[in-house]
């Protein structure tokens, strides 16, 4: 392609609308264009990285025996409001009325549509297993569309079904999908995690992970093990007993048997008698951190929540937040919420910043680093008033003690229990559920055993955000000029600059090198524009190829400055060389 | 691919829902499933076919220098109140509000989303022209959907946009796509005509053609001189003064130079004087007909429209239409409409059917074919009775005379006036249109030209049903067992059959064959399933690949039956020789 041809308009400056370092650069070097809020238009630019990316997603669906189908984007509410998730997807749903007064939802993703295909389709466990793929445009309503094609309303898709016989199977498809995400992800350059996650509104029957590419802007929080490589989200990590960096002692109160750490610690029937004292306007736990010194892992936070109409107080040390999912699964109910100021006071009697366990009348769920504590400060369930010195089990009861919190930075590994946690912010980039029969059930997406009995398929899903993954590449890959595309992904694999146009040998040898290549079947870029050198390597690096070669001064001489844009390594380099050069970097960075 | 793997359920049956041969076919061989009226899936088959010939779109596309963008399905409903399209779109546009109240329309075609983003990237005559495409998903809300993908509701087209510095500069974007789309549509093996048509609600200026496949079952009517290749849209096709077969006399009141036929006619001043006969009931062409023995064309028919608010009188033989845009474009108005009955009685002082244009004192059109009459019936004005002996010329003025009617099968060609027309059935499957300024100008899209003042961007669109285009092969090649596939679409290059699975000799040589013709990189089903051979070869009608070998007793000798699918030519060859065969027939037969 000659760049004097190309539909290519570079910005100066960030503009206004870039909440993020990537989206900015996408925004600069022309790859996208906003039309409206989330909704976004692909230039050339753009678009040929995105044909990139779907290309290695084909290739990699088609080697695991993944098939292509294509289904439609209206789909007829009834099936919507038949797997029930018309409701649960709500306000996020686009919706319309046909002209017949029909109505439709534009497909966010497709486990109706394809339930009920395969469901007609095929009738007999001599046909399963079925997976299938396809690569589409999905519709959202975002409440807040952000980041550029991060959190989009119109954005693409891959996502891909699989069906099979049992449990055993849908093992199987899993792991298949599993290993294809992970090849996908790594042919495009990604720094990424496959995590235990929670399985959201699409739901599941465990066994779900998300891929979660590093990333400061990202909006999910994962849990990492450096020492075992163990992943999780944030949401769905566990805490292990005694996980706590600061934890001063182990109650074994709970059906934990972990022997506690730290024997030298004086035993709890030796420690003093609860004293309350004075706290007046300091009702968080900043503020008695700020006003008395205090440290937040010495603070037992006291949280009421009303979790399927019932009120439980939920105790965490000041450092650590409550993980509502785990108290929901606790609980065995999916509603749960804090409860309010109002239900606080009726509960316990005081504003909730001085909501305190000792003498509260309502079941308390411990959480492992609160019982561990040897003692600790806690609201003394009057207004301006804290207790110092309260011991969990001699001060309040020690029941229900569990996994109730967010894991932590520095938390002992749940898995290796060797390694420390840390905790990184990710951008979910796909996704692999098992659905089990959730919408087979629903469907009634039933096959025939051999034996002749009907029996309902065994589900599996898998997504691929393929306009999120360019997004996640462009953050993990901005840097001062531009981004730096990996070889896979690249708009282009050599960028060529002639420096002059008005120089004869220059133009000749960028011609020649330009014909060679293209040729040998590389994706060329030649500036051949009349614009400034300073311009033109400007532009050059916002369209980021791995491979840029500078056709200058030494024109005359037939040399070239070839430049490889991930090492920064230049040479200057005969025509000849300069090809075999392009050559091997081409074939040895493609897989 | 493994046929035992294969998501492909075929049907016994053509279904009901099936409204012409290649739908049908589409439906029992398994392409295409319907999940709503005009909405449809594509299962693993039918997304093969039109996966290739999306890859014939993208190559032409790419090789006539046109790049590819994407844009979003989802637009402001704003965007196309300023074009005007959003009230001439009507109820065929599909439309949503988001969850803040905002209204979208589902693109259709994406004029206004094209030319608002080139409007905001280009601002300079040095960097247009530019073309651009996209291939992806369309939206309109059919009153009724029918014959399939033929006219369905959510459809995929490739579109592509010119913005150039001038008239000269879109006649050039012009001719590249007219090339390109004669390239697309002859590898995709179709029977197609470009045909001069109209412009429709897209609109432009003269200078369209519309890509027609012939087909019985089109709904789109193009006559055809098979002389000079003269192809048009019924709607536009000119009718030559003195082109029709059956006209006895030409009248040369009209602007006409044309000297007249059949000189051996009496002259008009010799004919007998208008008389008026009794012609109870017979109002309509068939019951004069029917009743009388008359010829349709001796009859004048006079027909009453109201065009910009006036009534005139419309006049065309008794075989010929009249061609409402012809009469529109000759009055200058597009409101044009046939008088309902209570308004010609109000003009006319009689019923329709016997309307004359003795004495009516309303403009007259009379149609070159009319005024080359010599005599004419016509109706009398006055229920019940008409007038034989009718002189165009003497009974009634020819002050305005012209080509008013649609051209019909006989018609003298209007261009080499050697050949004569014949009328086709056929399905448009793509069009080139030169927009001109309407869009530029509606949406401010300029450019600085080189004396730095601002010029309206000179546009041509250029659409291509790719679903309506999968259709239309299906439509042309369908036979009695199955689409004989063209090579270039065929889902499959070959299609292996080994007959009989508990034969070893079959199964490896059929294993040998497969595994060497993947490794050649060929697209290669065999039929490993254990079915009877009746239901591998029914199957493998529907399938339709142009290359099937079939392996049966012979293959304890190592050979198979090859046969060309298109030409049915059969031939016993070894395991070598069928490999060379098939390897001929692909590289003979891709572009």
């Amino acid at each position: 392609m000659r760049q004097s041809e190309y539909l290519l308009n570079t910005l100066r400056e960030r503009p206004s609308e870039a909440d993020s370092e990537g989206h900015g650069l996408l925004l600069r070097g022309g790859y996208i264009r906003q039309l409206a809020a989330g909704i976004y238009s692909y230039l050339p630019l753009g678009r040929s990285v995105l044909r990139r990316i779907e290309s290695i997603v084909r290739e990699e669906m088609e080697r695991a025996g993944v098939q292509e189908v294509m289904l439609p984007s209206l789909q007829p509410a009834e099936l919507w409001m038949e797997s029930g998730r018309f409701e649960t997807y709500g306000n996020n749903l686009m919706t319309l009325s046909d002209r017949h007064g029909r109505e439709f939802v534009l497909g966010p993703t497709h486990e109706e549509a394809v339930t009920s295909l395969i469901s007609s389709e095929v009738s007999s466990y001599r046909k399963l297993p079925v997976r299938v793929y396809q690569i589409g445009t999905k519709f959202r309503d975002e409440k807040r569309p952000r980041f550029g094609l991060l959190r989009g309303r119109e954005f693409i898709m891959k996502d891909a079904y699989s069906f099979d016989l049992s449990e055993e199977g849908l093992d199987r498809s899993y792991r298949t999908m599993l290993e294809a995400y992970n090849r996908i992800f790594t042919r495009c350059g990604l720094r990424f995690r496959a995590v235990e996650a929670d399985a959201g509104t699409i739901g599941g029957e465990g066994g779900n992970h998300e891929f979660i590419a590093l990333s400061a802007i990202g909006e999910d929080t994962i849990a990492l093990c450096g020492y075992c490589g163990y992943a999780a989200n944030l949401e769905q990590a566990e805490t292990a007993v005694g996980s706590s960096k600061a934890a001063a002692f182990e109650n074994v109160a709970s059906v934990s048997v972990t022997p506690p750490e730290n024997r030298d610690q004086p035993a709890p029937q030796n420690l003093p008698p609860l004293e309350k004292f004075h706290t007046p306007g300091t009702g968080t736990i900043d503020q008695l951190v700020s006003v008395y010194g205090l440290k937040p892992e010495d603070i037992i936070k006291t949280l009421i929540y009303r979790a399927g109409g019932e009120s439980v107080a939920v105790l965490v040390r000041g450092d650590h937040e409550v993980n509502e999912l785990k108290v929901g699964k606790y609980l065995g109910t999916p509603d749960i919420a804090l409860a309010d100021g109002g239900a606080v006071e009726a509960e316990s009697g005081v504003i909730s910043g001085y909501v305190g366990p000792v003498g509260l009348e309502l079941p308390l769920l411990v959480d492992h680093a609160v019982a561990a504590m040897l003692e600790g400060i806690a609201g003394a369930g009057e207004r301006d008033f804290h207790f110092r010195g309260v011991k969990p089990g001699r001060d309040f009861p020690l029941t229900q003690v569990g996994d109730f919190r967010n894991a932590a930075d520095g938390d002992l590994c749940p898995r290796c229990r060797e390694g420390r946690l840390t905790l990184h912010r990710g951008i979910e980039i796909g996704y692999v559920f098992k659905l089990g029969t959730r919408y087979s059930r629903k469907l009634s997406a039933t096959y025939l055993d051999s034996t002749g009995a009907h029996r309902e398929m065994i589900m599996g899903c898998y997504g691929i955000g393929v306009s999120r993954l360019l997004a996640a590449v462009a953050e993990q890959n901005a840097g001062e000029g531009g981004i730096a595309w990996p070889d896979e992904l690249a708009p282009f694999d050599v960028h060529l600059i002639a420096v002059s146009m008005k120089d004869g040998a220059q133009t000749a040898l960028a011609e020649k090198l330009y014909v060679r290549l293209r040729e040998q079947g590389f994706a060329v870029l030649l500036d051949d524009r009349e614009e400034r050198p300073g311009v033109k390597f400007k532009d050059s690096g916002l369209i980021g190829a791995p491979q840029v070669v500078v056709i200058g001064r030494e024109a005359a001489s037939k040399r070239v400055e070839y430049e490889n844009r991930i090492s920064g390594a230049k040479e200057t380099l005969g025509l000849e060389e300069a090809v075999l050069r392009i050559t091997e970097h081409v074939n040895n960075n493609r897989i």
